[in-house]
C-alpha cells in the first residue's frame, strides 16, 4: 500500500539537514489526510494554514519558492473556510498557484519585470474552482519568465546549490519541504513533471485540455497544460479533477499489477547513468511485485516528435507573446529573445508540418498500447543538476505533452548524489484515471 | 472579378436610407485599397481614421456598435503610423476589436457589467501583432456578453428594426456602413459568420487555432476561434494573415472554376424561404460561370455534431466562466445562467463523447472532398431577424466550428425585406487560402 502521506522514502533519498521532516506538523500531512482531519474537527484551516505559514518562515530564506504571499488574506481566507460547510473533499487545504496563473488579490508577474506588480482583475478559472471547493489560495509560487527557460530564484529544497527544474519551480519545492501540501503548475515541454522529479514529489499533468485555462499566460496553445504537484496521487487525482470542474472520484481499482511497457523513448541518449539505474531498479520492483514488464518501442512517427514540439512551442511562443515582444523587447532575457527569434524563422509550412507530425503521434500511439496498460519512462535524465542557471532538460517529456497524453512522476528513488529521481508514468491521452491508478500502485512499491 | 471595393450589390440588396454609401469617402474604400492609397501617398492614415469617426458620428446614434471609442487616442496612433515607415500591406489601416478581446489603452469589458471600466495590462496578441503590423485600433465593438447569447445593443445598419446577428455584432456593423473597413471577431458557435452574413459584409473565420488567443476571454477553448469582418475577401485574407503572425500572401490562383459541393447540412429544417432560395440562387450563378456543382452529404458522424457542439460549448463555458459564476452570478444575465446551468448538467462522459464526435467529424470530412473544392452552404437561416433580442440562429455555423474548418461567407444575395443574406464557404482545416480563394470567386459572380 502507497504511504497515507507523504514520508521520506527511507532507503533511497538520505534524509539531509536541509530537509528536516517534523512528520507531526499539519504542514506535513496529505492534502486528503488534511482535509479529513479538517472535516473531522481535528484540525482547522487556519491551524494548517500556520503551520505551512511556519515552514515558509523556516525554509524560505533558502528555497525561494514564492513570488508573492499575503499571510494575512490567507489566513482570512482559512478562517471563511472553517466557518463554512464542507465544499469539497480538499476543504480548506491550501494551495500554491504558478505565478503564471491569474490571482485577483495576489500580485501575477508571469516571471517578468514587465508585470511588476500588476493585479489581475479575476482568477482565473482554475483558481475561481479551487475556491469554490473550499480550498486556500496560499500564494504565488515562483515561475521562470512565462514558463519559458530563463529561471527564477528557487532553488532545491534537497540541495539548495541545485536547480528545482522548472518551469514549475516554485510549486515543486514548496511541495517538497512541506510549505504547502498542493501546487500548481503548467507544463509545455517538462515543466510539471520535470521539477516534480527533481524536488521528489508527486507530478500530474493531466490530458491535454482539460483544466480550463482562462486566465494563463499562455506560452503555447496547443502544448500549454496545467497540471498539480502533491506528496501522494491520490492527492494530486482528487486536487485535478477540482481544477478541471469534475466531481472528484476515487481512483479505478487495479484488476491487478499493471502491465507495463518500459520506454526508453527517442531521448535516450541523454539519460544519466543514475537515471538509467533508476529505470532499471524501478523495473526489476515493479516486476517483483508481479507487473508484467515488456519494452515498448514507439512508432516511427515519434522519431520527429521531439523537434516537433519545439517547433510549436517556438513558433508560438513568438505569437502569444506578441504584446512583449513589440512593446517591451528590453525587458525580456537573452534566453527568451532567442527563443522568440527562432519562433519567428520558422515558416509556417514547417509548423504546420510540425502540426500534422502531433496529429499523427497522438493517433498512433494507441499501437504502441495493444499489449500494455501504461508506459513507463525516466522523468528526467537523472538527478537535478548542479547549478540554478537552468532547469534541466525536457527532452524525457516533451514529446508526451506534444501528443497531449497524461503523465504522472512519482518519487520514490534518489541518485548517487541523494537527490530524487522520478519514475514518469504515461497513459493513452483521455485516460488519466487508469494512469493515476498504475502510478499510485508503483508509488506504493517504490516506497514501501 | 470581384468588385475592387466594396460597392452596393445592385439588383440584390436594394439601397436604403438608412443605408447611404457615399463611395467616394475614404472610411468605404476597402482595407488594401485604402493601404495602398496610405503607401502611394494619396492618402493619410489620420485622414482615413478622420472619415471612419465621421461616419461613426453619422451613423452610431442609430447602429450602436462601438463600446469604447477614443477619437483622439487613435487620430494620434494614425499620426505615428504616417510618420512611420511602412510596416505592413494593411499599413495605416483602422480596425475595430471586438470587446472579448483585450486593449491595453481602451476599456475592455467583455460584454459584461461586472467588467465595467475594466482595463486590461497588456493587449491581446492579435491586437499587438496588428498594431506591430501598422495598423490602428479605432475602438472596440459591441459583443453579446462573454460572446454567449445574452445581445448588446448593436442594431443591423440596413435596418436598425433587425439583429445585427451575433456574438461579433458590433464589427459587423460597423464594417457594413463604413465606420470602419476591418473588424475582429470570434466564433463559437456561429459569432464571425452570421453577423457578417446578415449585416452584408465578408466574413471569415480561420482555421481553429491559427490566430493565437493571449487576450481573448474565452467561451470555450476548444472551439473559440478569432476571425475578421470586411469588405472584400482579400481584405479579410490579408487581416487574418496578419492576425496570425504569417505573411501576408496572395490568394491561390484557381486553375478554374472550382467544384463546389452544394451542402443542405443536419440543420436544413431551420431554412427559410428566403435562405433556401438565396443558396438556389447562388448555385444556379456559380453554375452558369463554370462552377461543378453537385450535392454533398456529410458523413454520417455528422449526424452527432449539432448536439456535440452545443455540449462542449455549455460544458467548457461552464468551467472556463467559473470566476463569473462563483463571484459575480447577481450580474449574470438569465440566459446565460441558464447556460451555465446546463453546462454544469453535462457529464463528463458527455462531454468526452462529444469531443470524440467532434474527432471523428473532422477527420471523416476529408471523404466529403474527393470530388469538390470546397463546400458552399447558408450562412444562415435567412435574412437577420426581426427584433434585436435575439441574434439568431447558429444552425448552419455550429458545425463548422465544431470540427475547426475554415469558412468565408460572402454578401451579394438579398431576401424579400432587402437584407442581405450570405452564402457560405467551407473548406477543409487548414485549407482556408484556397477556400479564401473560392469564396472570392464566388463574391465576383455574385456581385457581378
Amino acid at each position: 500500500m502507497p504511504p497515507p502521506c507523504w514520508a521520506p522514502p527511507t532507503g533511497f533519498i538520505t534524509p539531509s539537514p536541509a530537509r528536516p521532516f517534523f512528520m507531526t506538523e499539519p504542514c506535513d500531512m496529505s492534502a486528503l489526510e488534511a482535509a479529513k482531519a479538517i472535516s473531522d474537527g481535528h484540525l482547522t484551516s487556519e491551524a494548517l494554514v500556520r503551520s505551512c505559514l511556519s515552514r515558509i518562515e523556516t525554509r524560505e530564506p533558502e528555497v525561494d519558492a514564492w513570488s508573492a504571499l499575503d499571510a494575512d488574506a490567507a489566513l482570512a481566507e482559512a478562517r471563511l473556510r472553517d466557518a463554512s460547510p464542507t465544499a469539497g473533499p480538499l476543504h480548506g487545504v491550501p494551495v500554491g498557484v504558478k505565478d503564471v496563473i491569474d490571482t485577483a488579490g495576489l500580485t501575477t508577474s508571469y516571471g517578468s519585470p514587465i508585470y511588476d506588480g500588476h493585479h489581475p482583475f479575476a482568477d482565473a478559472s482554475c483558481v475561481a474552482l479551487l475556491r469554490a471547493a473550499g480550498m486556500v489560495v496560499l500564494g504565488k509560487t515562483v515561475t521562470t519568465e512565462f514558463a519559458n527557460r530563463h529561471p527564477g530564484r528557487t532553488r532545491n529544497p534537497h540541495n539548495p546549490a541545485h536547480t528545482p527544474g522548472g518551469s514549475s519551480s516554485g510549486s515543486a519545492a514548496a511541495v517538497a519541504c512541506g510549505m504547502v501540501p498542493l501546487g500548481i503548475g503548467t507544463q509545455t515541454g517538462g515543466s510539471v513533471i520535470r521539477p516534480s522529479a527533481f524536488c521528489g514529489v508527486v507530478g500530474f499533468k493531466p490530458t491535454y485540455g482539460r483544466v480550463p485555462r482562462t486566465g494563463l499566460k499562455f506560452l503555447s496553445e496547443s502544448l500549454d497544460t496545467i497540471g498539480v504537484m502533491a506528496r501522494t496521487v491520490p492527492d494530486a487525482a482528487a486536487f485535478a479533477a477540482i481544477l478541471e470542474g469534475t466531481a472528484v472520484a476515487a481512483l479505478p481499482e487495479l484488476q491487478g499489477p499493471p502491465r507495463i511497457g518500459v520506454c526508453r523513448s527517442p531521448a535516450w541518449a541523454e539519460i544519466e547513468r543514475d537515471g538509467e539505474a533508476a529505470l532499471r531498479d524501478a523495473s526489476a520492483r515493479f516486476r517483483e511485485a508481479g507487473a508484467i514488464i515488456s519494452e515498448v518501442n514507439l512508432p516511427r512517427t515519434f522519431d520527429d516528435a521531439p523537434a516537433a514540439q519545439m517547433a510549436i512551442m517556438a513558433y508560438e511562443g513568438a505569437r502569444e507573446l506578441a504584446a512583449e515582444r513589440e512593446q517591451n523587447w528590453d525587458q525580456l532575457s537573452p534566453a527568451l529573445r532567442q527563443s522568440i527569434v527562432e519562433g519567428l524563422g520558422i515558416s509556417r509550412e514547417r509548423y504546420d508540418k510540425a502540426r500534422s507530425t502531433q496529429a499523427a503521434c497522438r493517433s498512433s500511439l494507441s499501437d504502441a498500447f495493444g499489449r500494455i496498460d501504461v508506459i513507463v519512462t525516466p522523468a528526467a535524465p537523472g538527478e537535478a543538476p548542479l547549478g540554478v542557471g537552468s532547469t534541466g532538460s525536457a527532452s524525457f517529456n516533451r514529446i508526451w505533452t506534444l501528443i497531449g497524453a497524461p503523465c504522472v512522476t512519482v518519487p520514490g528513488l534518489s541518485g548517487k548524489r541523494g537527490l530524487p529521481i522520478g519514475t514518469q508514468f504515461v497513459g493513452l491521452p483521455g485516460q488519466a484515471a487508469y494512469t493515476l491508478a498504475c502510478a499510485h500502485w508503483a508509488h506504493g512499491v517504490l516506497t514501501r
